[in-house]
C-alpha cells in the first residue's frame, strides 16, 4: 500500500497525487536548515534548535514527558510503542494500520511484539473492536494486550473525532491499556476537526507527530505525555537507530513548520485540495468515493480500465487492487490547477468521453 | 566517547575539536537539497537523485550489489552486518569499535548478534588477533564467528594501510569469514592513504560510506559489493525503520559530495588541519600524542587540570577519563586559524603560562 | 485455549477429559527411560539412545535432513518455522493456529517473525485461503510471505487428508513457500487417515512429532525434510535454549513410542475413545458437535448452564466463551468406562434429568 | 567447553570424568517420576506435585517471589535475566561464563542484551573488576549496566565465599544493579561451604537451581527471591518455550532431589570424589592442578602427549587447548574405585611408566 511515481519523473506535471511524500519539502523548512547551519553545534541534539523545538513543541501538545525526534514514521511508531511494552505484551490494531501493513514488520523484529488486528470498517477502532481481542488476560499462554495503537489520520483518511478519542481514551484506561496514536497525519487532523494539538494529545499516552508528509525533508516527533516513561526514551531511541548526531537538522525542520503556524496552514490547504477534488468527481457515474473525506486523501473505486486511462498521465496509486479502489492525495503544495485539471481527466476518462491531457 | 558541545553553544567560537558532528553541513550540501526540491518525485528511492546517486557511487567503488543510503552511521553498521550475518552468528572486532561500545546494544537488540570482542592497541584487527576469537567452531554451544568488523579510519583516528586490508581479506576468506568495514570517516582514509574508494572497497563485502561527518546534513550510504546479496536489502532497510520516504533528499546529499570530489576535498581538509594541530603541539612537554595522526582526529595524553582548563575555552571531548587521552577532531570547516589559535591555547595552558583566550 | 484441571486433582476420577496432557506418561515410556539410564553417556545427544531414536524417526519419515528433540511443543514450533524463514519473511497460519492464540508470542518475540493469519471454519487452510494473504511480495514495505504453517491434527481435532495436504503441497511449491507442519498430534492424524507417517512427511518441509500428548514425559521431534537445511539446526536449537544435556532421556521416550507402534496403538486408542464419545453424545438434543470428529477430540456447544453443572464432576475445557463451545479430549488411557460414564452424564445434564454423578 | 564422550559408549568403564551430565539419573528420582505418573493431573503445573515442589524450594530458599521450573541450564539464565532487564540493560559477567561461553549466544537473541564480560584470575567477579565495566552510565550511546551475572559454583570448579557474596551485593546494592546467579551448580557450593541454601539467595535478586548435574533427568528452577517480580514470569517462561504440559515430571524431579536431602547428600559425594581424586594427583611431577578445589571439579595442566594416552581409556574434556588444561568432573554417583583407578593411570602416565588400563 505504497504510492509511487514510477518510472521516470513527469516534469511536466506541477503536482502528484500518489502521496504527499511525493510532493517535496517546503521552502520555509529549507530556509531554516539553512539558518540552523551558522557555525558549529553540539551533536545528538545538544544544540540549542533542539531544545527550542522540543519545548515548543512539548508546551503545544502539553507534553511533560518530552519529545523526541526521529527521521521516519516507521521508526518513531516502533520507538512509540516500545515505551509502552514488556516482552510479552501485544498490541491491538486496525487490520489497516501503517504499523500492520507497511512497516515490513519492524513492530515484530524490533520489537518482538505480537499485533492483534481487528478488522473495521473505516480504519478506526471502537471499544467494542478492541474488546473482541481482549480475550486470554492472564492466561499465561496468550500475548497480553497492552497497547491501543490508533491512526490519526486513519489510514483510509479519516479521522477519530475529539469525542471518539475520549471514549477510546477512557475504555482503555479501564481496561489498563496505553493509548498509542500514530500521527503521520496528525496535523491534517487537527484541522479537520478543528481542534488544537492539545486536544488531541489530551487523549493518548504516546504518539507521533510526522513532519514529512507535511512539507518536512524528514522528521517525525515522538511526543511523551507521561514524565515517568521519558528517562529511557534516549537509549531506546540510540539502539533503534534512530540518534540523529546532526539533529539540529531534525528540529530545524520543526521549527519551520511551527513558525506562523505553517504546519496547520499546510495542512489546512491539503485538506482543502482534497475536499476540492472529492467535491468535484463525487457523483460522477464511475467514481465511487469510499470514505468520509477528512483530510488530504480521497479514496475511490473505479473502473479498472479507467484507472489505467488516468495513470497514463497522473500519478496516484491503487490502494486496493481487488476493489479496484484508487487514493488521491493532496499535498501542501498541490494548487487548485493541480485539483482542477486532475478532476477533469477523471471526469472525461469515466464518462467515457475521449481524453486529452490537459499539457 | 561521545563528544558534546555541553551547555550553551558558544557563537564567539568559530570551531569546535569535539567532532566533526559539530562542524554543521557543507553549503554545497544544502545547495544541492534545494535543487532536489524542485516538483514532485517518487517516494523510497524511487527517483532521479536517488537512481543517480546509487549508481554514481557504485561506479566508485565498484560495488555490483548496489548502494542504499540510511540515515546514520548505526543504522548503516546494523544494517551492513545484517547482510552478513545469521542467527547464531558472530561478529569479531575490536573493543574500541563504535559498534560495540557506541550503538547502545543496537547489533544485540536489532540483530541478536554476539560482538566477541578483541582489545587492541591502536583500534585495528588483525589477522592474529582475529584467530584468538575462532575458538569453538563446528561446537553447537559457541556462536559460530561469521564477521571481521573494522573501522576505516578506526576509532582511534588510524588507518588501516591497503596492504593490511589485503591481508585481513585475504584471511578472512580463508577462514571463511566475511569482512566488513564501517567507514564512517571513510573518505579520510582514502585521502589518507592515497588511494580511491574502490581500492579500499576492493577488500570487503559490505561496508558502510559516511557522508555525515564529512559535510552532509545526516547520510549514510551502505555499500554492497556482492550482487548476491542485493534482494534482501531493501526489504532490511526498511525492517530496521531506515527506509526514507523523501530519499531524494539523502542521495542529494551525495551527489553534493561527489560533485567536484567534494567528498575528497573536505576530507583532504579535515586531515589536514588535525595534521598542523598535531605537527604544532607535538613534543611539547604536557602533551603526549597518542596514536599516529592518519585522519582528522589527534588524541593526547593532557594534565587533568591542564584539560579542565582548555575546556572553559574551547570544545573538545575527554575520550577516556583513566587516561586522561584527549580527542581532537578537525571537520571539514575548521580553519587554520582555528587550528593556530586552539594550538596557542594548548601551548599556553600546558606550558603552565598564564592562558588567554584569543578573544 | 488451554485445558486445565483446575483446583485439586480429583483422585476419584479415572480420566480427565480436559486435555491429552492430563493423561500422564505411558508405562512404556517410563520403563525405557530407566533402561537407559545403565551407566554413562555421552552428554547433548552424544549417545547411542540419541543416535538410535534419531536414526529410527528418520527413517521412518523418510527425513534425508534428520531429526532433533526438544522438549516442549512451542519449541518444536519455533525451532522448526527458525530453519525456514529470513527476518523480513512471514509465516501465514490459520487464526486458530497453537502458534498464534497459544504460545504467548514466541514466534514474534524469538523469531521476529510476523503471522499472518486467515480465519478458517475449520482449523484448515486451503490454497485459497493462503492466496488471500499473499499480496504485497515484492514490495519492500510488506513482510514477504514464506513459510505456510498448517497443524495436523489441527487445533479444532480436524484433519487435513493426504490429497489436502498434496495440493497445499503443490500450491506451496509453486508459489515459492515452504510448508511447515505443527505435528502435536501427528500420530492421531496417521491412524485416522490410515496412513504411514511417511506419507504425512512426503509433503512438507519440516515439522514436528509429538510424543508429549501421546504418552511421553515431555519430548517432541524437529523433523527436517531438507537436507541442505541440517547443518544450522543444532546451533539453532542450543540457542533457542533446547539442547538437553541429557539428550538420553528425551530419546528414550521417543524409543519406547517406536517399539512395537506404541505410538500408532495409544493413538488409535485415543481417537477411538473420542469416536465413541462423540458416537453417544450427537444427535442428542442439547449437544450440538462442531467439526468432524476426525482425532481423539470432540468439540461441542452446549448450554452454559449445562456446561456448569457437567464441570462440577468432570475435568474439560471451555473452548470459546462467547459460543460455548466445548472441548473434550481422550488420551491413550481413556478407558470405554470413563467414556461411557462421561456420556451418560452429559445425556443426563443435557436432557434436564437429575443428574448423579457416578461415584 | 562442553564435556562429551564422543564415540561408542563404553559400557567396561563405569564412570566418566568428562561431565556431570554423563552420570544419568539417581533411581530416587525415576521412582519419584513414576509416583507422580499415577492418574490425571492438571498441565502446566496446575497439579499438586508442582505446587508441593514450588513450595518447598520456595521455603528453603526463603524466596517470596517463587520458583519456576524449566528443562535446561541456558533455558533458566535466559529466563532468569529476563526477569531483570529492559532492552537497553546489559549483563556483566566474567568472560569464562557459561552464558558467555556456552549458551550460543542465547542471551544476546533471545534477550537483545549485550554482555560486558570481564577477565578473571579463577572465575569469580568482584566489586574491583566489575568497577571496571561500569563506564558511561547515563550516556545514551552505551548500553547501562544492570545485572550482575555471577556462576556459583563458577565454570572453574571455584566457589564464592558467603563473604564474597555480601560483598557483592552490597556492591551491587550501592550501585544500582541487580545480581543473578548461574547455579547450575549450586548444590556443590552449598556443600562446600557448608551452609544452607537460603544462605545463598539471600544474597542475589533471582539465581538458578540446577537439578540436572545432580541427578535429576532434566530440570532446572529459577528462583525470585523478590515477590515484586512475580507476575511476569509466567509469560516470560511461556514465551522462551519453557512452559513444561506435564510439569509434574519436572517437580517429581525436585521432590527426589529435596526427600532426605538428597540434593545435598549427592552434592556432598561429588564433592569428595573430586576431593580424592586431586588429592591423589596434586604434587605428581606432570600434573598441576590449576584452581583451588572446591566442587566436583579438577582442573590440570598436562603434557598433551599424556592427555592424548589417558583420553585412550578414559573420558574427560580438554578445558582449553592453548594451555593443555583438563577438566575431570566427578558425580553423584562416581565411586571411590572409579577415582582410585582413574588416579592411578593419571600417574601411571604422567610419569612415564608403562600404563595398563584397569580392565
Amino acid at each position: 500500500m505504497m504510492a509511487r511515481l514510477g518510472g521516470v519523473t513527469d516534469t511536466r506535471r506541477p503536482a502528484s497525487f500518489g502521496s504527499d511524500n511525493h510532493a517535496g519539502a517546503h521552502d520555509a523548512v529549507l530556509a531554516k536548515i539553512s539558518e540552523a547551519n551558522g557555525g558549529p553545534a553540539g551533536a545528538y541534539g545538544d544544540d540549542d534548535w533542539t531544545r527550542q523545538a522540543e519545548q515548543q513543541l512539548a508546551r503545544l501538545f502539553g507534553a511533560e514527558g518530552g519529545v523526541f525526534f526521529v527521521s521516519t514514521g516507521t521508526a518513531a511508531n516502533v520507538l512509540g510503542l516500545s515505551l509502552l511494552l514488556r516482552p510479552f505484551e501485544a498490541v491491538i490494531c486496525a487490520e489497516s494500520a501503517h504499523l500492520n501493513v507497511d512497516e515490513c514488520g519492524a513492530p515484530e523484529r524490533v520489537l518482538g511484539a505480537k499485533l492483534l488486528t481487528v478488522a473495521t470498517p473505516d480504519g478506526k477502532l471502537t471499544p467494542g473492536l478492541i474488546e473482541g481481542r481482549l480475550g486470554g488476560r492472564g492466561d499465561e499462554h496468550r500475548v497480553q494486550p497492552r497497547v491501543v495503537a490508533i491512526t490519526q489520520v486513519t489510514e483510509l483518511g479519516t479521522c477519530y473525532s475529539l469525542d471518539e478519542l475520549r471514549e477510546l481514551s477512557a475504555f482503555c484506561r479501564a481496561q489498563g491499556l496505553r493509548l498509542y496514536l500514530d500521527g503521520a497525519r496528525l496535523a491534517n487532523a487537527a484541522v479537520h476537526l478543528g481542534c488544537s494539538l492539545a486536544d488531541l494529545a489530551a487523549n493518548v499516552d504516546v504518539f507521533s507527530f510526522g513532519g514529512t508528509k507535511n512539507g518536512a525533508v524528514g522528521a517525525e516527533a515522538v511526543v511523551v505525555m507521561d514524565p515517568s516513561i521519558t528517562a529511557v526514551v534516549p537509549y531506546l531511541r540510540k539502539q533503534q537507530m534512530q540518534l540523529a548526531s546532526k539533529m539540529r537538522f531534525l528540529a530545524a525542520q520543526f521549527l519551520a513548520l511551527l513558525e506562523d503556524d505553517l504546519w496547520s496552514r499546510s495542512a489546512q490547504h491539503a485538506n482543502e485540495m482534497a475536499g476540492r477534488l472529492a467535491a468535484a468527481v463525487d457523483g460522477l457515474p464511475g467514481v465511487d468515493v469510499r470514505y468520509p473525506v477528512q483530510s488530504n486523501a480521497v479514496f475511490a473505486a473505479l473502473d479498472p480500465v479507467h484507472i489505467k486511462a488516468l495513470q497514463a498521465d497522473w500519478n496516484f496509486s491503487v490502494w486496493d487492487p481487488d476493489t479496484n479502489v484508487v487514493r488521491w492525495m493532496a499535498a501542501f503544495n498541490t494548487t487548485e490547477g493541480d485539483v482542477d485539471a486532475f478532476a477533469a481527466a477523471i471526469k472525461a476518462v469515466t464518462s467515457g468521453q475521449p481524453y486529452h491531457p490537459a499539457i
